[in-house]
C-alpha cells in the first residue's frame, strides 16, 4: 500500500498559527508521508551561498503544514508517530552564522564584539554517515528539529519554540518515538520541518546537519486528555520539554512537567518524584540558540512501575 | 475643536499582529483620543473579584487597535506623541495573583513551592494621588503598560513586549514622551491599552495601578527612517528598549541600541558612546514579571550637542 | 582637630577576608580618613598605560585594610557613616579592557568573537566636574566602589561582591549615606577601596572613573542587629543591595531584603510591604560586569512612617 | 602492599584554600586512600535528623585536606586518577532542605512562597543497588561530588565550584577517570569530599544520595602545562567544565574550554571545532543547585585521532 505523500501546494509557512489554510485532512491511523524543505529552504548548495545573502529573517525555516488532523478539538493531546525520516538529498547542509549561536555575540546577548566569520559547508550523507571532514565521520542520526502544532490565538516564527511544540532541536523527535502536544485549535494545525541529520546538544553553532526530508508520521490521540507542554515517549524514557531563556527556567519547567506527568500517571507523591529526579533525572539541552532554550528531561521507564 | 474619539468597536485585541481588522484610520498630525480598559478588563471591581476567577488566559490585557496610520510603511518609523492619560473611574485596581510576579514561583521560573495567596485591591484616586492605604498616598503618574505596533508575521499576546513594543511597562511612555516604534506592516497597525496610574521598577508584584483610560496622541511618521527597537524621547533624555530574558540581555539590548542611536544621529565613535554609557547612562526596569523583561536605557540630552 | 589618617602599612589587601592582619584599630564614633588607591593601583598615568600590560589578575582592585573596629562582633550590624571623598589627583582613569565589561564577551559570558579594543583614557577633573571631551563635562559624584567587611571564614576577591559587601559598584555608598554591613567575625574587619568619581548605571564598560581617594567615614554598631546583606541609607531612601547573577537574581535579592526590613523595622506586613513595592520601588544596577552582578533597591523614606 | 590512608587529623576543612596545613605529603604515582565523610558529616543518621537542626552553614561539606602534592608548581597542571570509591557505610542519605535545590525558592532565586518540607532519607546500599523504595532500585555509581586545588590567593566554601574544582557535582569524577586541575599554588593543596553513591543531572533536589567513604587515587603532574579550568579524561571521551551562573554562561565556558583543548592538543582550527560541537558536543549538567553551577562539555576521543 502506497503512503499518502503530503506536499506544501504553495508558500511554505514561517510561522505556527491558526491562520493558515490546512494543507491537507488527516485521520488519526492513517500513515502519512510529509515533505519538507531544510532550514534554508534549499537555498544553500555550496560554500559560496551564504545565508545572509540568501535568505531572509523571517522567512527562515519553512514549515509544512498545517495538517488537520480530524477530530482533534482543544484540551486533547496529539500524539505523533515518528516512523522515518529520509533524506531528500544526499549532503547535509551546515553553516556559520554571523551573530547566531551559542558561542557568539546575538541579536539577544547582544556585545560589541566584532561578529564571527560566515560559513556554509556541504556534507557529504554515505553509508549512514554524515561526512564531516576528511577523517570525521558521524553517525546519520535524523530529528525533526522543528515540530508542532498552533496556539491559541497566537502566530509565532517557526523560529522559535514553545509549549506549542516549534523549534525545540531536540534529537529525540526522531524515529521510533512518539510525540505529544497539548491540542489548542481544532484539527490541532500540526506543522513540520527543519530536519536534521545529526546534531550536538544545544545546537551550539546555531546550524545542525540540515537535510530536506520525508518525515513518515502517525497521529493519534489522547480525547480530553490535557497537557501543558510537549511530551516524548521512547522505548526507555519519558521525556518532558521546557522552551525559555534562560537555560536554567528551560531546565525547571521540564522537570516540574516531568514530576507532574509521574504524579498524574504513574501515582507518584509529588515530592517522592522530586526525589527521584534528584537521583535519576537526565537531562538533555535541545538548543542554546534560539529566541526560546530548550531543554529536555527524562525519566527511565524502569523507574514507573 | 472636539478630538476624534475611537473606541473598540468589538472584541478588544489579545494579540500584537497584522491579522486583525483596522478598527480607524488616522492621519499623521490628528490628535486622537483613544479608549482602553484596564488589562483585568474591568473585571476587578472589588476585593472578592479574583483575577483567576474572572480572567482566563490568554483573554487577558485587551488592547485597543489596530489603528491604521495613514502613509505609515515598512521601514519608516512611527512616532506616537502622547499628550494625556485620563482614568476613566476614580480607582485603580491591583492584585496578588498565584504563580505570577517577580518574587514568586512563576509558570517560567518554575518551581513546587505553593503558591502565595491571591487578593485583589481597589486603590481610590483623588487629588492627584493613588490612596495606597490610610497612610500612604502615591503620586498619579501615569503612562501605558502596553503600546506597539503588529510585527510583519507574528501574532504575539499582548502580555509580551518585544521589537514591536507591546506589554513594556516603562514608567516612561508617559504624556509629555514621543515613543518611536518600527513599522513593519502597511499602516503600522498601532495597539495601546493596560494605563497604569503608577507603578514601581519592575512591575514586581505583576500589576500595576492599573485603570482604563482616555489616551490621547498624535501620530508621526519619519519616512524610509529604519530602526530596530522602540524608542522613547522625553524632554531630558533619549531612551531605548530592550525585552528578553533575563534582565542582562533586555539591558544589553538597550545598551547597544542606545550606542547605535548615538552614533547614527549624534555623530559619536562607537566606542566613544560605549565610554559615555560607562560613566552616564542610567537603566529603568521596566518589568521583571512578563514573559519577556523589559530595560530602558537612558542618556541625557545634555550630553548630545 | 585633625582626623586621624589611616594608610596601607604594606602590601594592598586583594581578598576580603579575616586572614589579613588589621592595619589600625578604630573605635566607634572615631572619625577616620582612609587613603585608597585606584583599581589599577594608581598604575594607568597615560593613554599608553593598558591595564593588560601593567595590571595582573588577581592583584586588582587593591583595598585598605582591614581595620578592626572594636567592639563589633559576630551579628551585630557595623553601620559606616561616609563623610567625604576627596580625590588625591586631578584626573581620573577609565578604561575598555578586552574580555571584561558588559557589552562584551568575557571570561563567563565567553564567546569565540574577537575581543573589543583596549584603551586607556585620562580624564582631568576640575570645577566640579570631569572633562569627558571637549564637549561633556560630567558632574563630580563621587562614592566607593568597593566597600564592606571580612566574610566569616572565605576570603573573596576584591572584583567580586556579596553579602559582605565587596565590589558592589553603587553609587549610593557615596558621601552623606550609611552603609550597614552584617559583621561576620571580631572588629568586622573594614575594607575600601575602588573609588569613582563617577559612573554609570552598571558600569557597563566594566570601569568608572577611576580614582585614588582620601575616603572619610565613621564607624557605628547596632549591637545584636543581625541583617543578611549590605544595606543603605540615605536622606530620602532605604536601600537594600543584592549581588549574583544573572541581574534577576540579584534584583530578587535586594528586593526581599528591602522587604523584610519593611517588616522588622516598619511595622510591614510581609504582602503588603510587596504591594508597596510593587507600586513603589526603585531599583539601580550597581554592576553587571563584575563576578556577581549588583543592584539596590529603593524605597522612599516617606512610605515608611 | 598496603595502601597509604590519608584521614583528617583535626577539624575538616570548609574552604577550598591556601591557609589551611597541610594533612599528607604526596608523590606523583604513590596510590593513597583518602577518607572522606559525607555532606551532612555523617550527622543525619534517620529520618528525625533534619540538615537544619543538626548543621550549620558554612560547616557544611567537610572536605578532606589539604593534600600537599610534590613537585607541584604554579603553572602546572595536577592529574588526578580516581581508582575507587568505597562507601564507608551501608546506606546513603539524602533529602529536602528548604531553600535550597534546583526547583525551589533558594537563597539566590529568591521569592515568597513559602519554602518546601523538609526531609531526610536513608536508603540502604546493597549488592551493587541503592534502594531508592521499595520498587526502585538504583545502580551503585559512585563518583565524588567535590574535589579540587586551592584558588591562588581565595578561600572559598566548599558549598561552590568554580576553576579550582570544589563542588562541581559530576558524575564523570569517578572511577577509571581522571580530572586535571590548574595548579595555583605551590604543592596543589589538593582537597576531596561529598563522595555520592549515585546522583540524577543537575542534582537537582540539591542532594545526591551522599556516603562517607575512601577514595583511593594517584596523582600525576604535568609539568608547564597551564589550563584555565578543570577537566577530565574517560576512556571514550574528554571533558571540560564550566562553572558559574546562569547554566547558559556555565556551558559556554565549557564548550570554549573544549574547543581550546581541541585546538591546543589535537590540532584543530578554532572555527573547525567549533563546527564539530555543533555536531558532536553532549553536554552534562552536574548542579544547578549550587552558589554557581556546573556543566560538563564532553566530546568524543573517536574524533580526535
Amino acid at each position: 500500500m502506497s503512503i499518502r505523500q503530503i506536499k506544501q501546494p504553495g508558500e511554505y509557512a514561517y510561522t505556527y498559527s491558526p491562520f493558515h489554510e490546512p494543507i491537507a485532512q488527516v485521520k488519526p491511523g492513517e500513515k502519512i508521508a510529509i515533505h519538507t524543505l531544510d532550514a534554508f529552504e534549499n537555498k544553500l548548495n555550496g560554500p559560496e551561498d551564504l545565508c545572509t545573502e540568501k535568505c531572509f529573517f523571517p522567512f527562515l525555516n519553512p514549515q509544512t503544514g498545517p495538517v488537520f488532523v480530524q477530530g482533534a478539538e482543544p484540551g486533547d493531546t496529539l500524539v505523533v508517530k515518528i516512523h522515518e525520516i529520509t533524506p531528500a538529498r544526499d549532503y547535509a547542509v551546515t553553516a556559520l552564522i554571523p551573530n547566531f549561536g551559542g558561542l557568539t555575540s546575538t541579536q539577544y546577548t547582544r556585545t560589541l564584539n566584532a561578529p564571527i566569520k560566515e560559513e556554509t559547508r556541504l556534507l557529504p550523507i554515505r553509508d549512514g554517515f554524515i561526512e564531516f571532514n576528511e577523517k570525521i565521520k558521524l553517525p546519520y542520526e535524523p530529528f525533526v528539529g522543528t515540530i508542532g502544532v498552533a496556539p491559541q490565538i497566537e502566530a509565532i516564527n517557526s523560529l522559535t519554540p514553545g509549549n506549542w511544540g516549534g523549534n525545540m532541536d531536540c534529537v529525540d523527535t526522531c524515529p521510533g518515538n512518539e510525540v505529544h502536544f497539548p491540542v489548542f485549535v481544532e484539527g490541532a494545525y500540526f506543522f513540520v520541518g527543519d530536519a536534521h541529520a545529526t546534531q550536538g546538544d544545544g545546537e551550539i553553532t546555531g546550524v545542525a546537519c540540515e537535510i530536506p526530508a520525508t518525515v513518515t508520521v502517525t497521529f493519534d490521540l489522547m480525547k480530553g486528555k490535557k497537557i501543558a507542554w510537549p511530551r516524548i515517549v521512547s522505548e526507555k524514557y519519558i521525556m518532558t520539554t521546557g522552551s525559555t531563556r534562560p537555560v536554567d527556567d528551560a531546565l525547571r519547567i521540564a522537570s516540574c512537567e516531568l514530576i507532574e506527568w509521574m504524579v498524574c500517571d504513574y501515582g507518584f507523591d509529588r515530592f517522592e518524584a522530586y526525589h527521584l529526579l534528584g537521583q535519576a533525572v537526565k537531562y538533555r539541552v535541545g538548543n542554546m540558540v534560539d529566541p526560546n532554550y530548550t531543554v529536555v528531561a527524562k525519566m527511565s521507564k524502569e523507574y514507573l512501575n
